[in-house]
């Protein structure tokens, strides 16, 4: 049996971005540095690099001033999800323009000049399109791309690193109506491989190593052609999603509905969450 | 600047694992029996094997009989988070016994012979600190292991791998009060290096490919004494939880809240949540 086998490592010497910045070509010319020390570092076909989303958008000029974070968390905001006043501040969990839901709209001050904040880019996946279709031009191989940032979950502790954008890449392995070794059906059913590549590459990129890019290689089968789905696939639809809201949100809508009901006449209406609110 | 890489295998040849079975000895078996091909493959200090849940499970007799489903997963829930009813059934999402919120409790009738149904270890982080310290000995090396099993997630499609026990290794990067790049206090405050590990190892294991291990090697610095934290340390607690029920099911509970009160006599109670109701 084929030993399955992929290798992750960093690339070094990414210079800090500006608006502006070719970032196909700051990208392949560190790969083309760490290169000359380690000839193995040269770009293959089959290589996924995953990219941070923060250099995406600080190359799409998405830098504004930090005085303006509330604004602009709410210009990114379609829909708060959840919110909690801390002795701190508050926390407030929204979905954003892109549908992502997470805290404080994506909006970052962190590996920022002072003064400064950076919101999402505009569209995550063409953005992976052009890294794409630019790095397979320079380097004359079949690659892939995957844009991450880092996200809170429900229920577990902490952040993990997932895909926000996407080309060239197998983003899921769906395997509904497929059988497990034994022939029997699989009851997992769609493993989202790129969010566990986001996963793999921020083992070696970290958060306070100023390293923006990783490559994978070794997983060459996951790479597709440059306008296979992308990560806004990734996107649960509204009627899938059970937790549309935070619970004390839901509650308190349902209480209040119970409330406006009974002053409208004491009906007996269906007492269902509206999914479909904003 | 150093660069950082790692690497990731599957361990071929592990055979059908059943109850009472020495895991220990399978495992470092087919590793020795894969480092006679390629003298690579023998374990390493600062190794991580990262282990589906499964053959954990088997190992340690959690079988039983697939007709006897749902009552053990009702033995196996401590309390419902959320339920929808499809044409094909119902969909319940619970809280088990281990703290872990997901579907049908973990029970899985996958990859297991015809009529057997297969529960979680009753405590995946001693079941991974005996694989931790069984396999120190046998290799005479610092490992570290990650047992894994696959959730779905809110928001999200889909499934990825994450850890449900953790022995010898570092399961989170706690980064609070820490700085970036540019000295500037961070936002991201806790990294979960367990989960990113399940799930960069998923993409060598898959789930239709029997390779039940995989090894990590290049991330000694997140290997740990064998008393390290384990996995039960990234459940959120349940003060932090602010989707502890599904939406339809806290609106239910606000909406019969309001109705409740009302019939007691029309007070104005809070309408908030009961976060730790069971």
């Amino acid at each position: 049996m084929r030993v399955p086998r992929y290798s992750v490592w960093g690339i070094t010497g990414i210079p800090e971005i500006d608006a502006g910045d070719d970032l196909v070509a700051l990208i392949a010319d560190a790969v083309a540095a760490q290169a000359v020390d380690d000839a193995s570092a040269a770009i293959e076909d089959g290589d996924i690099l995953v990219v941070t989303s923060k250099i995406v958008s600080k190359a799409e000029g998405c830098q504004f001033s930090a005085a303006d974070r509330d604004k602009a968390i709410a210009a990114e905001t379609v829909r708060v999800v959840a919110e909690r006043v801390h002795p701190g501040g508050v926390t407030q969990i929204v979905e954003t323009r892109h549908g992502l839901i997470m805290a404080a709209a994506g909006i970052d001050t962190s590996n920022v000049p002072d003064g400064i904040a950076l919101r999402l880019p505009d569209d995550p996946d063409a953005s992976a399109r052009r890294l794409c279709t630019g790095l397979r031009e320079r380097f004359g191989v079949r690659l892939g791309i995957v844009i991450t940032d880092t996200f809170g979950r429900p229920w577990r502790v902490g952040q993990t690193d997932v895909a926000i954008g996407a080309a060239g890449v197998i983003v899921t392995d769906d395997m509904r109506g497929g059988v497990d070794a034994n022939g029997r059906p699989l009851q997992v059913t769609i493993t989202v491989l790129a969010d566990e590549l986001a996963g793999a590459a921020d083992l070696v990129k970290g958060k306070a190593s100023g390293i923006p890019v990783a490559v994978v290689r070794g997983l060459g089968r996951l790479v597709a052609g440059p306008d296979a789905p992308g990560a806004r696939t990734l996107v649960r639809s509204v009627d899938d999603d059970m937790f549309r809201f935070g619970s004390a949100e839901a509650y308190r809508l349902g209480y209040d509905a119970a409330l406006a009901e009974m002053r409208d006449g004491g009906q007996t209406p269906s007492p269902r969450v509206k999914q479909k609110q904003d």
